[in-house]
């Protein structure tokens, strides 16, 4: 695979962090949400082997928040997305799908209810922030809509408890799977959530206070020395052995939540109202054409920077890997692939061309693990 | 200065042309509309001088069309400009700041008009497809709004006017600036604009027909080996010399459409009905407090990756430098800065760093050349 350089120019803008994780070894980079979301630190082999075991630090300030406040942001926030948030409660985050009036995916955030009048959109790459502006300057709703300086660091990994609690106290054990709260390092107060784009468990702390965020940052490496922390970022293995999607890669606007597989966050049967419940009702109705799964492939490497066809037996296409790696534990390369009707099926096998050689494949549902 | 690879996937979209630019040496990306947009082929200081004195060809395709349909398309598009577009005409492109109800800036494409009812927003660095799908839905608005796989070839330099006329013969030296038609190439009708991101002339390719696309770009290297064609890309210091202003780099959200010295696009005298009118009748009553500047360095090189602060002779903060490169007709690095007032004057002193350190600059008109 050839390697090319990223540009770095203001548009791409850096983290707080940024200066920081470059000492420590970042290696490749991405863009997401205009700004660098590091990629790699040298092997991503052994970053998954490191994540699985122990605890890491990551520069997730891609990550941005889109701050609805105001009188009408429930009704916005609502309006933006098919789960039903009627019953949501204050220092909870909940995984939403935001869809158009078509039912098309515009955006697969956490969205945390800060109160009842202030939420934040923690947001996948796509400007949503625009889309609610839209919206809001449309309706003529009464919010105010605005991106806070905002830069997540993620601590992710199993020791991430036992390295928060020698951080931040006994108090922070209490906090439940997306719940969030404040907690305090050297005065100063840092909304924290349990959660993170791993399935290692772990944490993410919305550092407002930059100065004392880059404080913690240290501090973070100083105290995690015992339990052998690493710097970090969202691993492309893991989270593909996961099954954890990522907005652009295996799903876009052109994907509907069924398709999907986010049939658990779409109510249809509420009052509540939002963008494309009409378009979603027929969609349920009639069935949908085609669903993300996964897919095992007896391959040793693949490298995917775009769809990738699935074939059957006679040539025919019957679906497009989206995302891939290869997974040692696995001993396969693993995908997330948009498979056609009735071609879903677990065991479906499908025929791969990678470096020009075809490899057989067998469908099977997700997470791999 | 540290070199990282960027992490490709599917969520950064290849264009149509790019497995020819990496076989044909780009070196570098950025990302930009969510795809890949190359950013150099080796030295940008030889590709520089290559684009003042003959052709090259760009895939620029990560400039991406909004496309807006029926009979509200033409309310739709002024209510997101200040720029009146009340009189203009079929095959035109206006250059139009998008600016959002408090009259910060959201994008500043080119606009064509196919007709009345059907635009393109060919659009820098941001979702405005977001934007518009928002207040279009908000405001009920008859429209379809949609990203249609054009994806553009600039042709670009002196000799792109002739090489496009041997393409496509005589009649496309009729088009006027900023004007654009159908011209055929085997077949097959493309639109081009005689437009582009750079200053030395030329063309902009609205491939709709990738298939002809491919084989046109493949002919147009052809026919340009008399020409010295090579490939190229917006060259950053060819547009930083021309003053051709980059959403995101030199301006944002932020940053409203005075400031950025676009009053000629600024039309608040007329009737036409656009968001933030009321707020840019403010601005300009009140006046604004800082402007987008050249600037001219005393250094031999620059990195701009974020904003760096322009002091005066106190170390006071008097404007920030947003990008940046080191102009080899120059002899000097040349800027682009925002000046805080009454700081913007043309020959005001300013200090700044650059790798530990300090030089000095002088503020001047845009553009430099």
């Amino acid at each position: 695979m050839k390697i090319f350089s990223i540009a770095k120019s203001r548009r791409l803008r850096s983290s707080p962090y940024t200066s920081r994780i470059e000492k420590q070894g970042v290696t490749a980079y991405t863009a997401y949400n205009h700004m660098l979301l590091p990629s790699a630190f040298g092997s991503i082999e052994d970053s998954c082997d490191h994540l699985k075991k122990n605890v890491q630090i990551w520069d997730v300030a891609g990550e941005r928040q889109v701050e609805i406040i105001g009188n009408d942001s429930s009704k916005l926030v609502q309006l933006m997305t098919c789960r039903d948030l009627s019953k949501s409660k204050d220092g909870r985050c909940y995984y939403c799908p935001i869809i158009d009036d078509k039912g098309g995916l515009i955006n697969d955030p956490i969205i945390l209810r800060l109160n009842i009048n202030r939420w934040w959109i923690s947001v996948a790459d796509s400007d949503v922030i625009l889309f609610a502006k839209g919206l809001a300057i449309g309706k003529k709703f009464d919010v105010e809509i605005s991106e806070p300086d905002v830069n997540i660091l993620a601590v992710q990994g199993p020791k991430s408890f036992k390295l928060m609690e020698n951080v931040f106290g006994n108090e922070i054990t209490k906090l439940k799977f997306f719940g969030f709260d404040y907690f305090e390092f050297k005065g100063t107060r840092h909304l924290i959530a349990q959660s993170g784009w791993s399935k290692q468990g772990g944490y993410e702390i919305y550092v407002e206070n930059t100065n004392s965020g880059l404080e913690l940052y240290d501090y973070l490496f100083e105290a995690g020395k015992e339990f052998d922390v690493k710097p970090g970022c969202p691993n492309l293995i893991e989270r593909i052995e996961s099954g954890l999607l990522s907005y652009g890669n295996d799903m876009d606007n052109n994907d509907n939540p069924f398709e999907c597989g986010f049939d658990k966050f779409i109510n249809l049967d509420s009052d509540i109202v939002f963008l494309g419940k009409e378009n979603l009702k027929k969609i349920k109705l009639d069935g949908i054409k085609r669903k993300l799964m996964g897919v095992q492939i007896d391959a040793k490497e693949i490298n995917v920077s775009g769809s990738i066809d699935l074939n059957d037996e006679n040539n025919l296409k019957i679906g497009e890997l989206r995302s891939g790696c290869y997974s040692p534990h696995f001993g396969k390369v693993l995908g997330i692939a948009m498979m056609k009707k009735p071609f879903w099926e677990v065991s479906q096998i499908v025929k791969i061309q990678i470096n020009n050689q075809t490899f057989d494949g067998k469908v099977c549902d997700l997470p791999f693990i």
